[in-house]
């Protein structure tokens, strides 16, 4: 397995020989596989270190996947908050490429109460309930009205995100998010194994490059719009989310508390679920 | 948003007012989504209570989703170690229906390390690397050959799926889990946003069935096989796991040391990328 020999740098794609079956033949092939490997993403400051997640990620843009991660859940509420990221070159590490160390700038403990919601615990549960939402409230200003983009680029989008996602071309088994301007210019794709995953890795990249909070931005996921993705696009300051497939009953209630617009089901047709206003309709 | 009005019981579906856009022109329209909201997932034992997980889900089957995760993460290692399981009926609590209490027998801590990988700890990364391998390897043996499928039963469990995903009908945005016999008789069948929540109930509902291991069982999901969605299938001594779509690199990695069989791409025709000796080729 390749858990067991992670000490040089994984790749994207891996390779795996396979028999495939037709009308009861086989052939031996060699097909390209999407490479899921754990990360574990590990916070320093002053003398701490604390491991906040491990997920299962497909290799590269992780140190985007480390600081989107942390945006998304609040740990971390601006660029220069961040002194530096690596990978562990711990002596005896056997994990280099698995584990993301961000050192913050400052010595004081960071905010990690939203994370507890992830985690096993004793206290009132983050995410359920009336206290989940007043958490988001205080985080969270309804996002503005101001610009529009037109219908016909907004079904545009699944086919340059298409053209773009690379790969999943090769192996048929990636998420994909991407990041577009009110014009359908594509700004930023990424992929990976979990949907989870893309979108912080696009909201890292955003968070590296100063571009945050991406006011003027139109995100499409590759796949459904879940509570989760709808949580990371309101972080983001993202005011319009796409989906190729069904939004989740709860990503609409969350996009229209907060003035989120929520388009499912993107095709040659679309479905706009909240803040309608910010899709000028035109043949 | 259905967090605030949490005590009455969710349904599986919700029904949302959207505006569908075609070619410039938009119609307003009531269509059904694929309700989404936290379950939180207590463990009670002797005069203790733990908040094990916090997922979200779709409504419905909740006890089993709740028993099945246990299973999965090797917290519970058989039916008569649960005493009862029971939505939180605590007075004062706001949350009845989306937190389920699992009571054990025993007034003796559980086992709770394997979990620790979900959450923020200082401990090693139990996923990763040598130590996570194994902890496999101490839970599971090898499967064993046993028994054969033929091909062309493998290649119609899709559409066998597709005709009971009652909820995916009605709202494109499920997933799903099916349980199979050898001979591709439809045993159970789960529907969940989240697939590793499908994959959950299919496993709770063996459990409470007394049904453990199936060991004569095949599963099909209705997404790709993630690392998790293979563990799982260990974890229940399923022999054989069908994808729709691909597997990922870990997925084999962990099928191959463990001798399951994992099938991807499964339509008219179909990939074996490990243990290929329990399907039968036959026209």
């Amino acid at each position: 397995m390749s858990i067991f020999t992670p000490n040089h740098r994984p790749k994207a794609r891996s390779k795996a020989r396979l028999w495939r079956i037709e009308g009861g033949r086989a052939w031996a092939r060699t097909e390209q596989l999407a490479t899921e490997e754990p990360l574990e993403i590990r916070l320093l400051w002053g003398d701490e270190r604390r491991t906040l997640a491990v997920t299962m990620r497909t290799p590269g843009h992780d140190f985007e996947l480390a600081a989107g991660f942390l945006w998304a859940e609040g740990v971390v509420g601006a660029r220069d908050e961040i002194r530096r990221i690596a990978y562990c070159t711990d002596p005896g590490e056997p994990q280099q490429y698995n584990i993301v160390n961000v050192w913050l700038q400052s010595d004081t403990p960071p905010h990690l109460a939203p994370l507890e919601r992830h985690f096993y615990t004793n206290s009132a549960c983050g995410v359920c309930g009336r206290a989940g939402l007043e958490n988001l409230r205080r985080r969270y200003a309804p996002l503005e009205a101001g610009w529009q983009v037109s219908s016909p680029v907004i079904t545009q989008l699944p086919s340059l995100l298409h053209r773009q996602q690379k790969l999943f071309q090769q192996t048929g088994g990636l998420h994909a998010a991407a990041l577009f301007d009110p014009h359908g210019n594509l700004l930023a794709l990424r992929e990976d194994v979990g949907r989870h995953n893309a979108l912080d890795k696009l909201l890292g990249w955003a968070l590296l490059e100063n571009r945050l909070p991406l006011s003027e931005g139109v995100v499409l996921v590759s796949g459904r719009a879940s509570y989760e993705l709808a949580q990371k696009t309101l972080a983001a300051g993202i005011p319009v989310l796409c989906a190729i497939s069904a939004p989740s009953s709860l990503a609409v209630e969350l996009a229209r508390e907060f003035n989120l617009t929520l388009i499912g089901f993107l095709r040659d047709s679309f479905n706009i679920y909240s803040a309608p206003e910010r899709i000028k309709l035109t043949d």
